[in-house]
């Protein structure tokens, strides 16, 4: 921990309108201010610190030229936010980022006028400036009225369809907008696909030097008289773009390769395209990833996502695990079926290490797969190579995979096609809170005809799970399991091959039986133990399936019980509805069943930790104590009054 | 009606192996003839004609040089796969296409080994065709064994962002594979968007007479000695390669365009690529949809799909409508609503004609967007839009909105955003069968905060809904409701706003209730018909809203009533499941209830006709009432032995 950095110049903007009365020197300081003020605060909250000090000047010249909030900037995932918000006024609370009442770690709407339109998940910028920008042109909100719409997105964003899709529609329009091409070689992993190589071969064509020199042109003949600027500045403009067919093709003037660290560049191509442009412009920046903190700069994710650090050294304070996480298990169960089963593959959408396939790779080069961000294609990709006889490991976290959806439904459940999907990520999330919760997975699987859908309830579980569907080839299967660390068990070297649909009592009580879908697991135990203590001694079932649901389980656990109660880490729609169609479906609430379904409230729910979110959405052990007592008629003790 | 073509040629093909010993012209022959029989099955069954006869040269020549089925090829969408599956053993039964029982309209795993993929939905055969090359490579499938891999995908597909995704991969991966881009300048309508207008370019640049000569240059040096003809090859691929820098720079080998009705280019180009090709290549084949019927040729929509028609004057027979289609319905509607509110926009992904939005088109062309074949982008785009201040209604059919399911999430639902979802094709749809049916949605939407879900249980709710959805600004709204005619009500000049969250009863009864959700409710009436002969009076509802559910009605429905049962055209996990979590919430089942939701079996059903389907279903009046007497202890007639 050291002291704040001095930022005298920074101090005077307390919103980017005090940025456009500055000299370009004074900018430049900002810059350099804003991005020793931004090391500092990640330092002391953790959260994403390489995006933003990738983009710290790109912030402070797009501020400075563009007229925010009237012209709406967006910023494509926003993990590159922060710079943006501590001159967005909201530099006073940068110290709470990803904290239970504290700022977003993304852009959000509700959070400022500046945040025209949140993110968090990748590739969605152009297609909303689009919006922004017809919207404009067909009179649309006055208040505030709108002005120029641009987007800032990373190169690793590009390897998205949607991002083609709205180029391509942008394109086709010809309406006057902005897109910033991020390139910093990088996304969350190094980018992969044939747009990555294009690009750095574009860089690689454009010396900055001749650049820079031009781009002091552009800014001599600004500002007006316009009437004779205009043509010069066509002509340089012109002249500036040494490639970039591609986007050219695609109906975008495109400028650069320009050093997006570099304010003499990034200002005056600014300047110059607000002042002329007509039409669509990508302009392509290039910028590091960590840029100005040594520590972030050479680390293998550049910073991505870090702890609270020292700024110093850039020592992360790491607090020591009790368990392996869950995915770190996934990734060794996976090793395991692989080691014995060369027909597995694994399949990641640019997120090695999130998924724990990083290992895989290492292990099996030639056998894993990173798709780019690109979940449609990487759950076809799968199918087809299903359909060619091998193992498919699809590894997605739940909020991902709905981008992939369709192709679930289309390409993998009604041909059934043995997909495997690991499904990481599931329920609540922690500090990237709502946008990153999997709350909708087992609704959005678990009614497709032929899917297997499985949730672990603790690590060894997972293990099995992992087995489970390397061995089932009759159709696809998924499993779920949550962030974070597991319960602390003890692992086998291999998982077991779990009956296909069956679950299992965990501890035989009486009165109330509680039928948990997945990692509450650990808190239904809890709940039973505070229970037994007041003389109630609930059964205990882990239903490990919720499609194909275990009939034989369920009937039997409602037939023995005046209440049954089931449980999951997701929303309304899946397991508990699953389980609540089955016992209309058998006439078993005919004759009286207290039956209560906990799951996920209908609320998108902000960031905390993952135990304070699961307070919110009363999943936790208390929660379940106080709804046995509730549904048995005990009264409650009232702990949360 | 006419009698069936003269086919000599093509009567001697029995599969493809028959094509690869015939000489060239016999091929063209072959192709000729095979057109022939396309147009005479059509005409007896209706279906999708335009697309396939644009294929039939391309269909002969690959079968002819590729070794089907060990080589995998892949019709994208399949809309055009009718040739194909006339000359891989299915001939016999092509004039049961579309029907029950009979034959898929599009190409399905299960009907046959040479469809190796099945498809329906756009812009999945890259993606499918790069999973059997890596599949191949690392020694999938035995049997067959694997070999090349065939990717057939029209121009319009092409603006689809999972197309992109695939290129990027496969471009990247570098394996050999095929890609044949069938640009027929039309997917359903027109397609839209600067890839379109890019592809154009290229056509216009390369006028076909050079490349035909180059063409037979290529096919003189085959077969073998490939020794001398190898580099030769090269060079010449080389040369005919003139334009295409976009897909090159994908990291695909561009070759074209090519005349893909010219067996004299087709044969060789396909012969050579064949022969000599390392990595991926990409042919862009120049065809035209419709081609050789001329009233297809000259319609606007290129005979994309038709009814049963006349050979000789291409007229259809159409059965005169009872009603008007819910689909015109809503086109009226939403043109009520935008005459009095120019803030309402619509948003199409490439289905004008479908959606009913080429009336919106025609009178406010610039509110209408048509963004290509990109769901992601379109629900994305429409979150701008509302950002932004406008009142987009995204008009995307059920099965097509899965597309974009992240975005409706991530960026309409999370951010409240008052984007307004005209879902039509709820529930089966027929002839298009288990692809196309809107099963899913109200399981997919009426989880997410904030949401607002309707069903139309008739044309005039209908009229209201679009009301309803245009006078809603404070979240995003959807409205579905099925394929085909309405009932035939009355319907008013403009729906009224209905009370978000209100149901309605319909008739008052005693003893069971039905509470409806959507166009079943015609059964619905007919069952409470047929039940009160037998002295059964069941109270029937209309709960108009899956989100908010109407708790008072259901609340109130449930003390008055033994029995409650819901009915939906969708999946488990939908409106009935929520009422279940509702009354379990409630203590309703507690002391007794006779809850029975009637929804989607966990089966994908195949094509026939709508009624037909909902029979399998077992969703129709009869099965209503059945459940009724069921749940009554009365019982039944067994109409159902």
């Amino acid at each position: 921990m050291t002291d704040r950095p001095k930022t005298p110049v920074l101090d005077r903007v307390s919103n980017p309108a005090d940025l456009r009365s500055m000299s370009d020197e004074d900018l430049i300081r900002v810059a350099d201010e804003l991005r020793a003020e931004t090391i500092s605060a990640v330092s002391q909250t953790g959260g994403h610190l390489g995006a933003g000090l990738g983009v710290v000047e790109l912030t402070v010249a797009l501020h400075a030229v563009f007229d925010t909030p009237r012209d709406r900037l967006i910023w494509d995932v926003s993990h590159q936010c922060y710079p943006h918000k501590i001159l967005t006024g909201r530099r006073d609370r940068i110290r709470t980022l990803r904290q239970k009442d504290g700022l977003s770690g993304f852009t959000k709407r509700s959070e400022s006028p500046y945040d025209p339109f949140g993110a968090a998940h990748s590739s969605t910028s152009i297609s909303a400036a689009l919006g922004f920008t017809v919207a404009r042109d067909l009179g649309g909100s006055p208040d505030p009225s709108l002005g120029d719409a641009i987007a800032v997105i990373g190169d690793g964003a590009m390897s998205a369809g949607m991002a083609y899709e709205a180029m391509n529609n942008a394109g086709h329009l010809g309406r006057r907008m902005f897109v910033i091409l991020n390139d910093n070689e990088m996304s969350i992993a190094p980018p992969t696909g044939a747009m990555s190589s294009y690009l750095s071969r574009l860089y690689a064509g454009a010396p900055f030097q001749e650049f820079k020199a031009a781009a002091k042109g552009a800014v001599s003949m600004l500002p007006p008289p316009f009437q004779e600027g205009a043509k010069r500045a066509k002509e340089l403009l012109k002249g500036l773009a040494v490639g970039g067919t591609l986007f050219e093709e695609l109906g975008f003037s495109y400028l650069g390769p320009i050093d997006g660290h570099d304010m003499e560049q990034l200002l005056p191509i600014l300047r110059t395209v607000r002042a002329r442009a007509t039409g669509p412009v990508l302009i392509h920046a290039i910028t590091k990833k960590g840029k100005g903190f040594k520590p972030a700069e050479s680390a293998r994710d550049k910073g991505h996502a870090t702890g609270k650090f020292d700024v110093l050294t850039g020592e992360q304070a790491k607090s020591k695990p009790n368990a392996p996480s869950y995915t770190s298990v996934f990734a060794k169960g996976l090793l395991a079926e692989a080691a014995r089963d060369d027909r597995i593959v694994a399949v990641t959408a640019a997120m090695p290490d999130g998924t724990g396939l990083n290992l895989f790779a290492e292990r099996y080069p030639s056998r894993c797969f990173d798709v780019g961000i690109a979940e449609q294609h990487g759950v076809t990709f799968s199918a087809g190579l299903a359909a060619g006889g091998m193992k498919p490991f699809a590894a997605i976290y739940s909020t991902f995979l709905q981008r992939g959806y369709d192709q679930v439904v289309h390409d993998v459940a009604l041909q059934r096609l043995p997909v495997r999907f690991a499904i990481d990520r599931a329920g609540l999330v922690g500090a990237d809170g709502a946008t990153h919760a999997g709350a909708f997975d087992v609704a959005y699987l678990a009614n497709l005809p032929g899917f297997v859908v499985m949730a672990a309830s603790d690590e060894a579980e997972l293990m099995h799970m992992v087995a489970t569907a390397a061995a089932h080839d009759e159709g696809p299967i998924a499993f779920r399991f949550p962030r974070g660390e597991g319960t602390g068990v003890d692992l086998p070297e291999r998982g077991e091959i779990l009956e296909i649909g069956k679950g299992r009592i965990v501890a035989q009580g009486k009165g109330v039986a509680i039928l948990n879908f997945g990692a509450r697991m650990k808190e239904v135990t809890e709940a039973a133990e505070a229970l037994s203590a007041r003389g109630v001694t609930p059964t205990l079932a882990d239903a490990r399936f919720a499609k194909p649901l275990d009939h034989d389980l369920i009937l039997k656990l409602a037939a023995e019980h005046e209440a049954l109660i089931t449980i999951e880490e997701g929303c309304v729609g899946g397991f508990g509805s699953h389980v609540a169609q089955l016992l209309s479906d058998e006439g078993v609430f005919d004759h009286g069943l207290r039956f209560r379904s906990m799951v996920l409230p209908d609320t998108f729910i902000d960031q905390a930790s993952p135990e304070d979110m699961y307070a919110v959405a009363r999943l936790n052990a208390e929660d379940i104590e106080a709804k046995v007592l509730e549904v048995m008629g005990v009264e409650s003790l009232g702990r949360r009054a």
